[in-house]
């Protein structure tokens, strides 16, 4: 593998000093760029994009070619793994991700098993070497993975949701079966983790998408104790250097604390509170990714401008601070604008350090 | 007016001692009742409903007749305001709110105007007198409005949105475009919530849905700021009686501490914080009112009756406490499990008192 040039990232996540924040964007490789449009139409389905290695890699790197980004992060779904795991993953356009075998029964749960990663997800560790081998060493590459609630939500639902009913019915009326159905998911997340780091990511972030739909206590039962699990079960090394992991439950912002003992090295924290509050709550326990309003970017580069100037003094001085908004970047915002973000970072946050 | 028989959801507000909790629910006239379905198929269109002040009344008592409540809150929608307003709602049938005049420039703010409430909104007047002669005093009865923010949201987005793009657009960059949007709305929710007093609403409830998709900072500025102007301009006394105000915004869990010092008597709380840390944090300053997972109500009676003995208990002794739901309950719920949560409520709490 080449070497490391720009570390800036890797270092932040482990509050090792650097000379200015490190900043990168979740869906950086999305839709609001022209040239991830043209590639997705060429490739067919968004499935048949992830599942090609090689155009997985180009989408990975078109923003960096782009912006001066301080990580790649792979062009991947979360829902491969409950995929793998044979519950048939479909996209249909504009309906989002459907699943052909949703888990409703325990005789389904019993069904599941943990999928190797190097047979049924090998494309997604092809793409992380070709990924790796492309990137020459220029910026870290970050893997990622959905947290166990976040897929079951999706594998018992059947898919998208806004009121999680099949889950959270399982949930107060089979608690047992929920666990079982976590307990699983929570393997196979283990095991394509340690399979991405193996292949060459060089950070993991787990994706909790909707751990904050849960009461404070069952986000530790059925979300939060399973993400702890896997980050004690992930291979913290390889290539000499640590793999730092991150944990981003969007909507947990209450619930800081609990996140800081899980082991994970840094939290990813969305735009409902403020980095200086969160950064005392935590301590000195983890750094903090975010948290920039994806919306923020609709403003033309003055306003932007100005939201990173406060977010930068909100956390303050010294390491522990990855820049990043506080979701994924919507589709229709203008890279222009994501220029302006990421330059005013590049510009302001020395100050800091 | 009769005189009112069970003032236990009024004391409970005022934090006045009770002999048990009070309990009600979001959204308990709706569709998980087989009895409002007929009514709703009978009337025509959602709205049809909302402008007949008898079936307006008619679905308001429904769950009233079922179980044993104490408060109705008036059948109506929050977007009755913008409709009034002259932005055209009409409900497309499984598509949500539409306007047909969406707010997006200097011209469409400046020409909005504040409706007189007896004239322009005299059906939701008619449907609040019409009510409160037929409950006879049985029970309170609440009269809403939706918050300026999340009225805002629908009023420049045309409808329902899952990103705000459009109007926190506005946010950041017209912010003064977006403040004088608020104000004129605030001034029309102040004279709609004192005409609802005026016409015999004994409680009001501000509902700021989408205030929890807000950065702190931006809460204060373009939600709270215009919650607290409402409530320093309320009759908050009508038949020599205090009439409560009660504050919910939907995920500002983080931001109670602010709330509390809005004026208001009572908060509404989501299930993501525990109702003893949400008491131990606004002290003896409001009461708070929730607030159990509407998806609870999915499980059979037992586990249905533990989560409400762990609400109690999370709450603790003493007045304060109105029990609800942290949001509407769901269109799917079977109306046994509600007499279930019902009856536990009746049955748990007095121990409290």
């Amino acid at each position: 593998m080449s070497p490391l040039h720009n570390d800036r990232f890797l270092r932040a996540l482990l509050r090792q000093p650097v000379d200015r924040t490190p900043v990168w964007m979740m869906r950086q490789a999305g839709r609001y760029l022209p040239e991830y449009r043209a590639t997705r139409a060429a490739a067919g389905s968004f499935m048949d994009l992830c599942k090609n290695p090689q155009l997985a890699c180009e989408v990975t790197l078109q923003p960096l070619r782009r912006y001066r980004l301080d990580a790649a992060i792979l062009f991947s779904d979360i829902l491969t793994v409950p995929d793998a795991m044979g519950l048939g993953l479909s996209f249909a356009e504009g309906e989002g991700p459907q699943f052909a075998k949703p888990v409703r029964s325990s005789a389904d749960v019993a069904a599941l098993g943990v999928p190797d990663p190097e047979v049924e997800l090998r494309y997604v560790m092809d793409a992380v070497r070709t990924i790796r081998r492309e990137l020459q060493g220029d910026v870290p590459l970050i893997g990622f993975a959905g947290s166990p609630w976040t897929l079951a939500t999706y594998m018992v639902e059947g898919g998208s949701s806004k009121e999680f009913a099949k889950v959270k019915g399982m949930l107060f009326e089979q608690p047992k079966l929920l666990h079982q159905l976590l307990e699983v998911t929570a393997n196979a997340v283990t095991a394509y983790l340690n399979a991405q780091i193996a292949a060459g990511a060089q950070a993991v972030m787990i994706f909790d998408t909707w751990g904050g739909a849960l009461t404070p206590r069952d986000y530790q039962a059925f979300s939060l104790h399973y993400m702890s699990q896997i980050v004690a079960n992930l291979n913290r090394e390889a290539e000499g250097r640590q793999v730092p992991v991150i944990l981003f439950t969007k909507g947990g912002g209450g619930w800081l604390e609990l996140m800081a003992d899980s082991g994970a090295d840094a939290l990813g924290v969305d735009w409902t509170l403020d980095l200086s509050e969160a950064r005392q709550r935590v301590g000195r326990r983890v750094a903090l990714q975010g948290n920039m309003d994806p919306c923020v970017l609709y403003a033309p580069p003055e306003p932007i401008r100005e939201e990173v100037a406060t977010i930068l003094a909100s956390y303050g001085h010294g390491s522990g601070h990855v820049f990043n908004l506080g979701h994924g970047i919507h589709q229709h915002i203008d890279p222009a604008h994501v220029e302006a973000f990421i330059e005013a970072v590049h510009e302001l946050s020395p100050a800091y350090h």
